[in-house]
């Protein structure tokens, strides 16, 4: 099932060289941060995780350098939410030119440090190297205790599907910003928080956990394809979508289930419930002043589907995702890929 | 000081935007991984590093992908053997080209996999992502016990100064690669280990410790600044420097101390220790099987100096590693002006 996808095969050609490391909880693609067992009475597992930010600044769908420390930052946080870790802080590792001006390494410091503010935690430590490009990639370490961590494994046929919030910002945001539209956009109409509050929380309740950096159907097509069940969105649009993904769509007569399917997410968290859970949970997040955002559920069956009525319509995740890899480092072709497909598919 | 030196005004640039990790017990600069106190009753730190590999393949200084993944295991596990922890593992950030060759990912991999089986340790997790270039980024994790870390800080006048084994090869194999002469060099020439098994055990003796990742003298210099106290090495070549180092000296009419000037090291550990230490350090050392090196010692002062005889004649060090900022991503001009310093400054 995982090797479908043309990203893990990518992953895989480089993973089998390596040993199983026996104190790691998680399997290879089942978490989004490692859980890494540290021996003595710890009452927790380290979560430690890493992500580069590299197609988003070469295409420059990120270009101000203070979003594109912000994003360094939050984007290594949201995989530390996303198994419900307590964040210890974040290193980064900062290549440039030497002919790189200073104010735009002062924005990018700026960035990360606004972001790790954000979120109560701290840059613990770096490497910086002169580079012919910009070249940026960071590593989040936290805690998570054992008896209440998350990975992607554990969804079950009648699980409830929710999202942290709505869906479709980072899409939106992403097709605006390459089709030469971002002109459009306020400043802040981009800049996801990592959802560390609303982890903390969540572990306490779900089967499961993943975030939508990728995009919602990426996210359900990797749960779909690791617990062996099918995942089914309703098509309440106006919930499950972010109000100004809404309005684009129907500006750019685009179908709403459009804005799950690109790659560039909003760094959401998507988990399942038991049945049983869910009214303890909405109870607990209404508590925390938050509003979580029922998606759907899960079914037998391996798909990921969309709900209309009594039909159920499956998505080809596979075909969707593969588009990214296929299209390379060209955001024309991928975006032209994408649109030709939302066209096509008529839901 | 430490302003005096190009390379930490680079990270200062960076690091004055980050507010201090309260639960971070070394201060910037003053360790080679950052040690973080995770609360609790842990008799732990986590110590937690990250080195890129840009310049080393820019310059083409490691162009076997072997050797490649080997050195970035191998950069990372080594500023954890600096503060003494035994290692939980490592991630790795690897970005390439769509159309970079598969033997290639593989002996990269394979690199990295060797590296870690080599110290008993593994590969936790990942990113890989579609990149114009090649770019490499790792991160590694430990543990050290809160009653026996090391810093860069604890260094006195009365020291000794003592090296895990003898420096040199690093910048000679530096010298032999950049200038066209690597045909003479065997495979495995240069192909360090981190010296995670001997700083478990100079974790209990040592007053400080710093990796000679780039040259001894890089090394002390650091130290110098951090303790405010001169360091000294004796003039006694074939003690402290490799034969082979030694050799190519000979060889090529290049003064013996350049080989410790030069910014590619060997990643031994250089740390101080006590008087009343010493002889303790050396019976466990020898107990273990292995011969740590007798390089000099700590007096009162300010500055790296050369003892011959009963002279003592200072480095210019700031000078010294203030080229390789000069010289950006030049290898050239950096041999260059190092080579117009060594035939200039008779020892």
């Amino acid at each position: 099932m995982m090797e479908q996808i043309l990203e893990n095969r990518r992953i895989d050609l480089i993973a089998r060289h390596f040993l199983n490391a026996p104190h790691r909880v998680n399997a290879i693609h089942e978490a989004d941060a490692e859980l890494v067992d540290m021996g003595g009475s710890s009452e927790n597992y380290l979560a430690v995780t890493t992500d580069a930010l590299v197609e988003e600044i070469s295409s420059g769908l990120y270009d101000d350098p203070s979003l594109i420390g912000w994003m360094l930052a939050m984007a290594n946080f949201s995989d530390l939410a996303a198994v419900g870790a307590d964040p210890l802080g974040l290193l980064v590792t900062m290549s440039y030119p030497s002919s790189q001006d200073e104010p735009y390494v002062t924005k990018l410091a700026e960035g990360i440090s606004e972001a790790c503010q954000r979120l109560a935690t701290f840059v613990l430590g770096g490497d910086t190297n002169q580079a012919e490009a910009v070249f940026l990639s960071g590593c989040a370490v936290g805690l998570v205790p054992k008896k209440s961590f998350m990975t992607r494994i554990g969804a079950k046929p009648g699980d409830k599907v929710y999202l942290s919030g709505p869906a479709g910002l980072g899409s939106v945001y992403a097709f605006l910003k390459m089709t030469g539209h971002a002109g459009k956009l306020p400043n802040s109409y981009f800049q996801p928080v990592a959802r560390i509050r609303e982890g903390q929380l969540v572990r306490q309740f779900a089967s499961c956990c993943m975030d939508t950096s990728d995009g919602l159907l990426h996210t359900l097509d990797t749960l779909m394809r690791l617990n062996r069940c099918q995942f089914i969105i309703r098509d309440q649009w106006e919930k499950i979508l972010h109000p100004m993904a809404l309005e684009i769509c129907k500006a750019q007569n685009l179908p709403p289930w459009l804005t799950l399917a690109a790659i560039h997410g909003e760094f959401e968290l998507c988990f399942c419930l038991r049945p049983d859970q869910e009214r303890d949970f909405v109870e607990a997040s209404s508590r925390a002043g938050w509003v979580p955002v029922a998606v759907g559920e899960v079914i037998e069956g391996k798909a990921v589907s969309l709900k209309k009525g009594d039909k159920l319509i499956p998505f080809n995740t596979a075909l969707i995702r593969n588009i990214a890899q296929e299209a390379g480092s060209n955001p024309e072709a991928y975006i032209g890929r994408l649109l030709e497909i939302g066209r096509e598919v008529v839901l």
